[in-house]
């Protein structure tokens, strides 16, 4: 499904930016000029999308992570030991990617494309391309794409590695298992739009935010059940503590739990101060 | 100019994903048929990038929002107050969205621009569009999206939360400034590729790497002439205490600071209590 763009109120800086969207590849034909590294980038790029893949690079210009990607998935990517020949084989491309040192003959692969009216990217020559590629992070169902519009490469990959490091690792299954959670529901009540959609809408929106993320990777099919008979049935929202009696909240957030505050071992030590010196002198009086 | 895909190894997951792309929209025409809630959201993304915007409605069906736009951006946006009237609509357009709650005449419309080969999203109809919307975040240059491939758009709204919460707000600011230094070290040691090209690109590197993004922010022109100056030209990356002889660091950065180690407390407690205990017991004791 189309998501919903998220801001509620007007951008402060409209402008300046670039439309950060989700290109569907599935089965489409998307054709990769050039197989050197840069080449093998935006083969991973389009593979993760289930594209179907053409590469024309001459052998001796193949790095060994595209050979690597030709080897491992021959039904998804045809390879020529050859260069670009001419506008005919762009006719049936659903998308065209070149990675070439040569810049002219980028040049004139593009003109093809906008003639032909194929979305076209030609690395390194930002004025040519209908799009740019971003520093991306990927974790199954989870994609973020990170785009400094063309303020530096170094940048966009130090905001990832701080992106990632503010995720577990465990959202791309969490999702997962919402969307399979989501499913169920949706056999369960089923129906488009309308009033039960609104509903069926709101209980999924309550889940989300009242399961932490560590609490949603735990629910199979047997969770699911519980969940769906306790809670959607009886217009309910349990926790995952109340649907198996487990104490999860705990073991899952112990640096948010108040069971040890930041200031108990400052009296502690107070204590354990006056303690020490009272037996200290006591010790010594008798 | 075009960002490279950080990622050195294979994915591990591929398939079943997006291609995640920032589409590039300065002065494009981008038409928006119906406006609603949603078209308010789709008219905001393309502003963003700069589009050339046709929006089709009849007034009384436009949200307040959109209103708004079309009253804020009259050089940006032509608005009709009128239905889509047929395939000639299309002819000039770089990109179309539709946002209608008639899903037939959504239908038709993808049609048409699957056959003018313009790319097309329809709002709540994935199985027609070209491309999908995520969850975005913005600051300045930097523009984050968050696609969940169709598993919901809360987690998305979720996961936007959790990477905002790990932004401190002054990224964009830092990436504006680096674009700065990088233009002007570009304007100072100019060539394209090559040596050179490679030594810019390492110097940049160590700077963004050495630098704290609170640091970056304040590269205003002074410093970046000094950082030039003492850094670049003597083949070194001072960082910004040395530059300004200010103990910046420790301002920045207090919850990294090793000036007060978090046992401090609990010594000083144990003192306390031990000097208060000794003084309660001596004044007894006279």
């Amino acid at each position: 499904m189309a998501e919903a763009c998220a801001s509620p109120t007007p951008a402060p800086s409209v402008g300046g930016g670039s439309l950060l969207i989700a290109w569907q590849l599935k089965d489409k034909h998307v054709l990769i000029v050039g197989g050197g590294e840069v080449a093998s980038q935006r083969v991973e790029s389009v593979l993760t999308a289930d594209a179907l893949i053409t590469i024309l690079s001459p052998a001796k210009g193949l790095h060994a992570r595209t050979k690597q990607f030709i080897d491992t998935y021959p039904t998804r990517i045809t390879y020529y030991d050859r260069r670009f020949s001419g506008a005919a084989e762009i006719h049936k491309m659903d998308m065209v990617l070149t990675a070439l040192d040569d810049v002219n003959r980028s040049r004139e692969i593009c003109e093809m494309c906008r003639k032909a009216k194929v979305p076209v990217n030609a690395a390194d020559i930002p004025d040519l391309c209908d799009f740019y590629f971003g520093a991306q992070i990927r974790d199954g169902p989870l994609q973020i794409m990170i785009s400094t519009n063309g303020n530096g490469p170094r940048m966009a990959a130090l905001m990832k590695k701080r992106l990632q490091d503010a995720l577990s690792g465990k959202e791309g299954e969490a999702i997962e298992r919402v969307g399979v959670l989501r499913a169920q529901l949706k056999d369960r009540a089923s129906g488009v739009g309308g009033a039960l959609g609104r509903k069926r809408m709101k209980w999924m929106s309550e889940v989300c935010n009242t399961w932490e993320v560590d609490e949603l990777t735990q629910l199979d099919d047997t969770i699911i059940t519980k969940l769906l008979d306790e809670g959607w049935e009886k217009n309910a929202v349990p926790t995952l503590d109340q649907l198996t009696g487990r104490q999860t909240r705990n073991i899952t957030r112990p640096f948010q739990s108040h069971a040890f505050p930041q200031w108990l071992p400052v009296i502690a030590s107070f204590a354990l101060g006056a303690a020490c010196t009272t037996l200290a002198l006591l010790s010594r009086k008798r």
